[in-house]
């Protein structure tokens, strides 16, 4: 018996939408169930989200991407981030996380809810430790008790998955200030707990009650997405003992989870060099059980602030490559500041191109499909048919709007290769007032 | 007996500047020496370029970018390639290709050798053809006395280095356009060398004169770079038997310049899925001998126009990292149109962010410890020490300029993990006015 018979909403949301998701996902009805039963894909819809659309993670479901939204206290203009979930569900995000720390985050938070069709993910830790920054104390001033209202509240809201530290052992978290790291913590929520536990010379208390918070995600069919609160922050980090540590206690978090139908999703790395993805990806999924792995990234470079949309893609790639199902993005103004809406557009786009290109790596039949429809609409410069499957039809009126009358694009005019040795347009070339070939 | 003894203006080079560029490049002089007397590597400097910057390409030297401008009939503005020109030796690139197609070609060329410290390269072809395509005629009208003529004329002028199709023979331009293929020939160069042989029935002129060619680039020290007329201009083409035969023949013609002296670069893909791109690397890198390999992109995805840079960022991590020598930069506007003065910015500093990916792959010392330094930078929130090793130094600037003053970042704010577990301002949280912990 897997996950389906222990959680009565999931169970329910699939004998509504197995079949649409299945159809959708072009995967026939029995992988899909099977798959969200073993744990393999996860369901991301809270039923108290009422107008989610219920979203599969998890290959051979297609790889989504997540945009991250949210207020700083630098930066807190809930208008803006409004306009930037709307940004990110037209630049084709699957899923938004709210990573909101400043201003009234529960009103926010309600409004993102109500606004988004996309399942909504957030990290509840914010929440809580929000309040005492509010108040001048210290953020990781919250009791545990606290910690699990927060979690419950935001599981009522209708929030449809949530990072939850609950791997930081009191162990890896020295491990990771243990002066070895060149970046120590670099999780906001990591760090909060290390700074809880240490305060306290305590353990982690997601850990510690770990059961009840299995209680409440399962009530509402949240998602968990199992935080990597010791993921390295710096290619130097990568693969250490901190970092594998928690992976190794995600894993076992991972089996008490599907034990009780909690679905579950595992964060990943973060900044790791190109020659690891592979090992990386690999290793985190067996340790995991393979469920779906959720990547920030990784960055194959800690030296490209401003171009960390690039950078990630270029791990997001091989990491899907490799395994890794959902890609959160990583915007240009990572590492730097708040993104702005362009920065979500860019963010957005940046992760559907590795997206795409793992998907076609991978021979995934639409994938494939799609790369060859953008060829063969060159092959006969039908620019609408071009647009039609690009990642971003719009960029392709943006940029030819001095040159949509003509036939070849303004790089290389009359000497398009594809006309030179064509019989496109009956006059190959060249394409004004020359004599024919 | 390797290639320096045959080439008189080389060793008069490497005689005056092995020492610097064995210094610049980390290598000892042996090793640079004995690289490009072996062919690994080439020099890139033709003495009759006053200004140049005698540039090493070819591993373990550090993995070189390359910006192409030049005009085309639809955009034809000489004041901004020199500012395209500008901007990419200031955003980081190796080298310049002026593949200019409109206007004075001679002229527009002159201008750009004269301003240029980087070794500049060229596509002789175009200024042949497009002569033709001033007056109306067919651009493949050209004999292959003009063919010679303007390969000497060039290499007279300073170009550094020459994109050559000579590769592209009768039977590989047949394969490619047998109908197998999606974009059967996507190569400027190669497609205008293939109308030449079709209308007249004859072989490559390259190819057959290329003992013709040879003397001339022996002469001036011109790098040739084989051009891979063929390449795939489709995923779905990569690493068909057009494709190959080509290469085939690059590596043949690779030894027969080699025995004369010359040295020689290759160009490679152009569109290769990422599951490809390690075989395709390495099957060019042991067909043409370990020659210097100088790839354009590859593109990981074909749909990806307004991204191609970050495609192309992904493919090119990984050839580098299994051997590419050197990246030729792709931009937003590949696909599109001609790139402007932004899209050249953008390219250059994307093929940077790849190399810099792949030498950290690669443990290149230098790469690793730009990296480890960025990072012991952020751990200590020092900003301008971060721009320092950044890859883009004024993104730094750009981005957080309404936050100069904050230690933290604008996307954190007082949640910065790195302030939450450190004792940095011996205030560590909350930044404002709270207690400390």
């Amino acid at each position: 018996m897997g996950i389906l018979g222990k959680n009565t909403a999931l169970s329910q949301l699939l004998a509504t939408h197995a079949a649409a998701l299945a159809t959708a996902e072009r995967l026939d009805v029995a992988a899909l169930t099977g798959g969200i039963d073993a744990g393999r894909m996860v369901l991301l819809a809270n039923p108290a989200h009422l107008c989610v659309i219920p979203t599969v993670v998890g290959q051979p479901a297609t790889i989504k991407v997540n945009a991250n939204i949210g207020t700083s206290v630098l930066i807190n203009d809930v208008k803006m981030e409004m306009q930037k979930l709307r940004l990110a569900q037209k630049a084709g995000a699957h899923t938004v996380m709210d990573l909101s720390t400043a201003g009234d985050l529960h009103a926010i938070r309600k409004e993102i809810i109500a606004a988004s069709e996309l399942p909504i993910g957030t990290v509840p830790l914010y929440g809580l430790a929000q309040k005492y920054v509010a108040r001048g104390q210290d953020p990781s001033d919250f009791s545990v008790e606290e910690f699990l209202e927060e979690i419950a509240r935001q599981a009522e809201e209708g929030v449809d998955f949530m990072t939850l530290h609950c791997g930081v052992t009191a162990r890896g978290a020295a491990m990771a200030q243990g002066g070895r790291r060149v970046l120590g913590i670099v999780s906001r929520g990591g760090s909060i707990l290390a700074r809880w536990m240490k305060r306290r010379g305590a353990e982690n208390p997601l850990l510690e009650r770990f059961d009840d918070v299995l209680d409440i995600c399962l009530r509402h069919n949240v998602t968990i997405s199992l935080g990597d609160g010791l993921r390295p922050g710096a290619g130097a980090d990568a693969g250490d003992g901190a970092q594998w540590e928690e992976v190794v206690t995600l894993g076992e978090l991972t089996l008490r989870a599907w034990e009780r139908g909690v679905q579950i999703m595992i964060e990943g790395p973060g900044h790791v060099p190109l020659h690891l993805v592979q090992s990386q990806i690999e290793g985190i999924k067996r340790l995991t059980h393979h469920a779906p792995l959720y990547v920030l990234g990784p960055l194959t470079t800690d030296c490209a602030p401003g171009y960390d949309h690039i950078a990630g893609a270029i791990g997001g790639a091989l990491a899907a490559t490799y395994g890794a199902d959902f890609l959160c993005y990583l915007t240009p103004a990572e590492h730097l500041t708040l993104p702005g809406p362009e920065d979500v557009w860019a963010g957005v786009k940046a992760s559907l191109v590795a997206a795409q290109s793992a998907e076609t790596a991978l021979g995934r039949p639409h994938a494939v499909a799609r790369d060859r429809a953008i060829s063969e609409a060159r092959a006969k410069l039908d620019w609408e048919a071009m647009a039609q499957v690009a990642i971003d039809p719009q960029m392709l009126h943006k940029r030819r709007e001095h040159h949509r009358d003509e036939r070849e694009c303004a790089m290389c005019g009359t000497f398009c290769a594809i006309r030179m040795v064509t019989g496109i347009d009956d006059a190959p070339v060249p394409a004004r007032g020359g004599k024919k070939g």
